[in-house]
């Protein structure tokens, strides 16, 4: 038995830390990724994973915070992946931000990880999703996914989760209205957080209006809720619980919920395949003389070059056993 | 004398419709965005290229359409590439954000292009590059970057730009500090926008603090400068040409101003090769049957045999004449 299988083991049976190691393993090479999961595939996962999006402001920590607290209660083990935009340079900022999620951080059934998007190279989305299927087959009950809901890989770690929470909030600027819209498609539930401000029925008004009268109104026969929270008063919380259950039943009862694990893991191959490439892309780019390149094959056929550079570095006789 | 041809003659004579299709056939496909970039490269570019970064609701489209006002005043030929993260099916509530500088659209001398960072495939950090280059060909002076800092792409695109200017602003929420503390190493020139409001002179000392004591505030020689701006009241905005402006001379006069621009068509080349990888790989992903290559290979042995066949379809005997 080797130090994963070990780590793994721990990991089963409840040592944080060894979820931890995992976790970090898992982002340090493809090849160590691969062996954790062929590990994890042995089992059936059979996690709820929530996507909550919504920009900075809407104040989605405090919510999820306040979701854990819930979940706890009800003596699920509940594992948290923030995508984090700022950079790994700027931890401190950023702890400032996330510190009403930390109060549940030293909590057995309760692992929050944070995966900064800045500053890394290319593979990230398959490290979320990753990430979620480790959580999923040690045994974690509710998966929370925290985005701000802009760029690939936020959007990749939403299309695998089962229930999408979109939060927003009344009394934003022009601009981050219109960011907001961005993650205006996705939502099976709308959430109207800070509903204690003012405007909060004008926003109510609009959302309910869109809601009902465009394609935003229908998502594959479930219809999209539209609920006001407010996270810091502890408003309208064990409702949005509700209905978040309500939406995991509608998937069950249809199948859904088993075929979104299914084509989740099919979507890791993809995104493996990616990690790799620009892997191996991103080491072998500084020792090229590009001038050169350039001027002997043009700019179409020296990019094909070095994608035969990089598929005859790699080595496909890797076995999982 | 084919139709690109007749495309590049006319927008390098000025023809704004030419030019706008000659952007959009470059998106089109790798092979026409190479095409393109041959005829390019003929000529020799010298546009300043200004990357304006910062999290919305800092003002930056404002500031940037005081920054237009006056470099058309000085008899420049401007260029606009916002990258844009909200989603195609948004349109509507975005062009309300950028309004501000649509008052330019239909000047002569200024054009104004975004491109959508959600729901278009990889390769986007290709396209944008490949735009600035694009403008710089056909006679732009001023080409200014909008971003808002956050994901690969804007990270691809402000590392090519010669001059960073970091817009910022009292007054937003803590998780909002925190994201902005994520373009904070990057900049050359620090902008405090929305100057009227209170706590600017917080923030300024801040900032400044931050800037003469930390790593901060060294990028190779150029201390960067701290200013403080109105964009909606018009005020310190001379300033900041100016500074930009400085910052300019001092790449001239050290070399780095065509150091930047040599290293920039050389990335081009990864992130062509990058582009025509997710491009292939995206569309064979739906066709295949995830769940037997699982069974059969494992998730890495998998990946490998993906990455083999993108490069079976690739077809290397493209020429740029």
């Amino acid at each position: 038995m080797n130090n994963i299988d070990k780590l793994i083991e721990k990991a089963e049976a409840g040592d944080k830390a060894s979820l931890g190691r995992l976790l970090t393993i898992l982002e340090s090479s493809p090849r160590n990724a691969s062996y954790i999961l062929s590990k994890m595939y042995k089992d059936k996962g059979n996690a709820h994973v929530i996507g909550v999006t919504g920009i900075p402001g809407s104040g989605k920590s405090t919510l999820i915070s306040r979701l854990i607290s819930i979940y706890k209660a009800k003596g699920y083990k509940i594992g948290v992946i923030a995508i984090d935009p700022t950079s790994p340079l700027s931890r401190g900022a950023f702890l400032g931000d996330r510190i009403r999620m930390q109060e549940h951080a030293t909590d057995p059934n309760v692992f929050i990880r944070s995966v900064p998007t800045r500053g890394v190279k290319g593979g990230l989305s398959f490290s979320g999703v990753a990430m979620i299927e480790i959580f999923d087959m040690v045994g974690y009950d509710k998966i929370i996914v925290e985005s701000i809901g802009v760029g690939q890989t936020d959007i990749d770690i939403m299309n695998v989760a089962h229930t999408i929470v979109v939060v927003t909030t009344p009394g934003l600027g022009d601009d981050i209205q219109a960011l907001k819209a961005g993650v205006m498609e996705i939502g099976d539930i709308y959430v109207i957080n800070k509903s204690d401000k003012e405007n909060v029925d004008r926003v109510y008004a609009y959302l309910d209006f869109a809601l009902n009268t465009s394609e935003l109104g229908v998502k594959g026969g479930w219809r999209p809720k539209l609920l006001k929270t407010s996270a810091i008063l502890g408003h309208g919380i064990e409702n949005l619980v509700d209905v978040i259950e309500d939406h995991l039943k509608y998937l069950t009862d249809r199948g859904v919920f088993n075929k979104k694990i299914l084509s989740r893991r099919g979507l890791m191959i993809k995104l493996l395949a990616e990690k790799i490439f620009l892997y191996k892309l991103d080491s072998i780019f500084n020792e090229l003389d590009t001038r050169s390149l350039l001027n002997k094959y043009g700019l179409y056929n020296a990019s094909i070059k070095i994608i035969e550079n990089i598929i005859n570095s790699l080595d496909d006789n890797y076995s999982e056993e």
